[in-house]
C-alpha cells in the first residue's frame, strides 16, 4: 500500500499539549451564561458553589482566558492513556475507492472505552485539590460513570453513580467496572433520595430516567458534606477539557503539514465535537484558516436540526439552571428504541452558539445506516466503534463517497470517541436484522417544545 | 512525578520489525517433532496437509530459519494496530513504593482485546495466499475466535467458529463481535458434524468443551473443499508469529539502553510468554546475555509446575497429533470454577523443552490473589486486565515487593495480553467476595495423567 502519512500519527511526550485551549477566548458573541431558573438572573459563582468544584466553577464561567494550564497531576495521568493516535484510514479510503483522504483520532484506548476519561479526570483532580471527599453523578450507559470511577480511584476520592435502573440492570457489565474501581453504583430512582422516593411513589414500575439520576446526583451533592456534584457533556469546562483531543489532532496534523477540510463528530451534549474543533474553530474565529465543521446527532434526538434555541433545563428532573442551548424541551423523549447514546435533549451552549451563527453545520442520521457504516468500518479498519461515535463514520463515509463522484481530494478528519464493547446487544439486533429507525413526528417535537421554561431573556 | 522514560515507549515505522524471529534456530535442543498418533512416526508435511494451510506447515516444522520474513500485506495490517506500548508503570512502582522498575507490553488496544490477532492475522493471510475459501477453528471464551473473525474478515475468507456451548450462551457479546465480522459461530457440540451428533448422543444434555469443539472444527476443515483448520497458541507457528511482541520489547528497551532482569508472562498454551521472551531466549541461549524468565499459570490447571513432561493429544478428543510437552493428560477437566482462560492441560513444545532444561522458571497461583492483583492495578494503571494477563501482574507484584525488601532496583518486564471487558462476570463474582480458589488433588492430577496415550519415543 502505498503511504504519504503514517498509519497512526503519535506524540511524544513532549509535544503533548500543557494547556487546555478555551475557544470561548476567540469567541465574538460569547455562549449565554447559566440562568438562575427562579430569578432569571445570570447564575454566579456563590450560585453555583453549592453544587460545583470552585476552580470548575472559575473554568466553566471564564470566557476570556485562551490558554488554561493542565495541571501536572492531570499530565501525568493522560501520559497513560494518551496521546491518542491519530490514524489515517487508509484500509477505509481503499475499500471506498476514494480519493479523499481520511484521518480518525481514536479515543477508545482506555479502559472507560471513551474520551470522557479526558474531563473525568480533570473534575476529579479539582475535588481532590479542594480537600472533598468525594462526587456524585448520574450516567445512563455508564461510559461517564467508569471515566469518572476510574479517576475517582486514582486520586483516592469516594464516587456516588446513580446509574438509570433500566441500564443497571440491562448493562450489568459497565455497573461492574464501576464497582471494580471502588464506586458506589445505585439504581435510579432510588429509595436514596427525597427525590427518588417521590418518583417511586408516584410512579412504582418505572425504569428511571437520566434526568431522575441527575435529580438523585445533585440532591446528593448538595445534602452531603465534603461532596459535590460532577458531569460529564454540555458544560462549558468540559469542552474545555476535551479540547486535549483538537489540540492533539492540531499537532499531529501540523508535524505533516496536513490542513484538513473537514472535521466531523457526533454530537450528544456536544463534549466530543466540542473538544475535537475547538482549537480548528479558534482559526476559524480569528480569520487564520477556513475549516468546514459537521456535527451529527441521530435523526431520533435531533437537537440541531429541529430543535429550538432557547433557554432550558440540562435535566428533565429541572433542578439545575438554566442553558441556552439547542433544545428538543426537557421533557422531549427519544424514541426507547434507539441503541446508543446522543440521547440528550439539549446540547453544549459554545456549539449552540456557533451552529446559530453558522460556523457549524449539523446533519441527522438513522440508526440503521449508521449501524452499517459502523459494521463497515469494523471490517476494513479493525476497531469495534461504539454507536455514538458510528454516527461520525456514517458522515465521513459519505463525505468521501462525494469525494469520489467529484474526483476531489479533500481531507476528512472525525472523531472516534469510543469502542462499542458494551453494546453488543445493539450489533445484536442489527446482525439479526431487527433494527428500526424512528424519526419523531412534529407533533412529538412539540409537545417536548412545550416544556420549555418561560423566561425573558434579561 | 520523576520519570528517568516516557510512560510510554512507541516504536515509529519504520522501526517495526519486519521478520519474525524463530527461536527454535537458537535452541541446541530442539523441541520434539509432533507425531501420528497411530503410528508412532513424526508428522511430516504431507501428512498435516490436508489439515493445516502449507505454508504454516512450513513455518510448523522449520527449526532452523532464525528470521522469517513478515508479509508486506501483515505488516500494513499490523500497522493499524501496531506497536503495542511498552508502558512504564510509573503509578504502580509508586503505589507499592519499590525500587523495582516494572515495564508492561499491552496488547490489549485492539478490538479482539489481546494478542491473538498477532498469529490471526498471519494464519488467515497464508490461507488467501493458498487460494482456500475459508478457515475452521474453536473457540472458549471467544478471545482467538473474535482475532480470526477480525484477520478473515480483513482477508475476505469465511470463517466457521466453533464456541463451547456453554460460552456461546453465557458469552453473547463475544459471539456477537465475531457476528459482526461475518464469521458463522455454531454452539459445540452440534449437529453439523459427526462427532457433534455422536457426543450429542451420548451426552443429550453436555454444554461442551474445547476439546469436543477442536473434534468438529477438524472434522470440518478436513470434509470440506477449501477449507483448513487453524489453532490459536501451543504451536510452533504460533510462537513464531507471537514473537512480534517480544521484538518490539527488546527494540523499544533497547533505544533507553534497558537491559530488563527478569520477564513475566502467563502461560496457558504458552503463546504470548513464547512470543514475549522469544529474542530474549535467543540472547541467552546464544550466551549473549542472561535473563530470568517466569512463565505463570493457575493453579488450578498447573500444567508446568505438577504436570509431565510426555507426549499427549492436543485436545480432549484425540483427533490432533501428539506433542511431547509439559501436560497435565488430555483427560485433565480443569476446575469449572475458574474464570479466566489458560484452562489448557498442555503447553507449547518450545516452551516445555526450555523449562525442561531449566532455561525458565514457573509458578502457580491462586485466582482470587490474580484477581486482587487485578485490581489493584487496575485502580493505579487504569487499564482493566483480562483475568490471564492477570496472573503475570500477580507475579510481576510480588517480585516489585520483594526488591522492596532486599532495596534492589530489577527491571521488571511483563506481558499484559488482554484487556477484561469480556469477563465482567468474573469481576462481579468478585467484587461480590464469591470467588474461590481451587487446587486440584494429587488423585485429580492421576486420573488425568492416566489418560496420557502409551507411546515409545523414537
Amino acid at each position: 500500500m502505498k503511504k504519504d502519512t503514517p498509519y497512526k500519527i503519535y506524540l511524544s511526550e513532549n509535544e503533548m499539549p500543557k494547556d487546555f485551549y478555551n475557544v470561548r477566548a476567540d469567541m465574538p458573541v460569547k455562549p449565554a451564561s447559566l440562568r438562575n431558573p427562579a430569578t432569571g438572573q445570570a447564575m454566579t459563582a456563590a450560585d453555583l458553589s453549592p453544587v460545583f468544584c470552585d476552580e470548575l466553577i472559575k473554568q466553566e464561567l471564564d470566557n476570556d482566558t485562551r490558554y488554561i494550564p493542565i495541571p501536572e497531576e492531570v499530565r501525568d495521568f493522560f501520559a497513560m492513556y494518551r496521546p491518542s493516535p491519530l490514524v489515517r484510514a487508509y484500509c477505509l479510503e481503499e475499500k471506498l475507492d476514494t480519493p479523499a483522504k481520511i484521518f480518525y483520532k481514536f479515543e477508545g484506548n482506555n479502559t472507560s472505552g471513551s474520551h470522557k476519561l479526558n474531563s473525568a479526570i480533570v473534575q476529579a483532580y479539582y475535588a481532590k485539590q479542594q480537600g472533598l471527599k468525594g462526587v456524585t453523578t448520574e450516567t445512563g450507559a455508564g461510559q461517564w460513570g467508569t471515566a469518572l470511577s476510574m479517576a475517582c480511584s486514582y486520586f483516592g476520592l469516594d464516587c456516588k453513580v446513580y446509574m438509570v435502573k433500566v441500564s443497571y440492570e440491562q448493562k450489568p457489565f459497565r455497573r461492574e467496572v464501576m464497582r471494580t474501581y471502588g464506586s458506589g453504583v445505585t439504581p435510579s430512582p432510588s429509595e436514596t433520595t427525597n427525590v427518588g422516593k417521590a418518583i417511586l411513589k408516584e410512579h412504582p414500575g418505572t425504569t428511571g430516567s437520566l434526568g431522575c439520576a441527575i435529580s438523585e446526583a445533585v440532591e446528593v451533592a448538595v445534602g452531603s458534606e465534603g461532596y459535590r456534584y460532577v458531569l460529564g457533556s454540555v458544560l462549558n469546562q468540559v469542552l474545555l477539557h476535551q479540547s486535549i483531543i483538537g489540540l492533539e489532532t492540531k499537532t499531529a496534523l501540523d508535524k505533516y503539514g496536513i490542513k484538513p477540510d473537514m472535521i466531523i463528530g457526533c454530537a450528544g451534549g456536544g463534549s466530543n465535537l466540542g473538544g475535537l474543533i475547538s482549537p480548528f474553530m479558534g482559526e476559524k474565529l480569528r480569520g487564520e484558516n477556513d475549516y468546514e465543521f459537521i456535527a451529527v446527532e441521530p435523526a431520533s434526538c435531533p437537537s440541531f436540526t429541529r430543535g429550538r434555541y432557547a433557554y432550558d433545563f440540562c435535566d428533565t428532573g429541572k433542578v439545575t439552571p438554566l442553558a441556552k442551548m439547542y433544545t428538543l424541551g426537557s421533557g422531549f423523549i427519544p424514541s426507547a428504541n434507539h441503541a446508543g447514546g446522543l440521547r440528550f435533549h439539549g446540547m453544549s451552549p459554545v456549539l449552540s452558539e456557533l451552529y446559530h451563527e453558522g460556523l457549524m453545520e449539523a446533519r441527522a442520521v438513522e440508526q440503521t445506516s449508521v449501524f452499517e457504516a459502523a459494521v463497515e468500518f469494523a471490517k476494513v479498519e479493525g476497531i469495534l466503534p461504539a454507536p455514538e461515535s458510528s454516527h461520525a463514520i456514517r458522515v465521513a463515509i459519505d463525505e468521501a463517497l462525494k469525494c469520489k463522484e467529484t474526483g476531489e481530494e479533500k481531507t476528512i478528519v472525525f472523531g472516534l470517541t469510543g469502542t462499542g464493547y458494551f453494546d453488543l446487544t445493539a450489533y445484536q439486533k442489527y446482525n439479526d436484522g431487527e433494527m428500526t429507525d424512528y424519526i419523531p413526528t412534529d407533533e412529538e417535537l412539540e409537545a417536548g417544545f412545550a416544556t420549555l421554561p418561560d423566561i425573558t431573556e434579561k
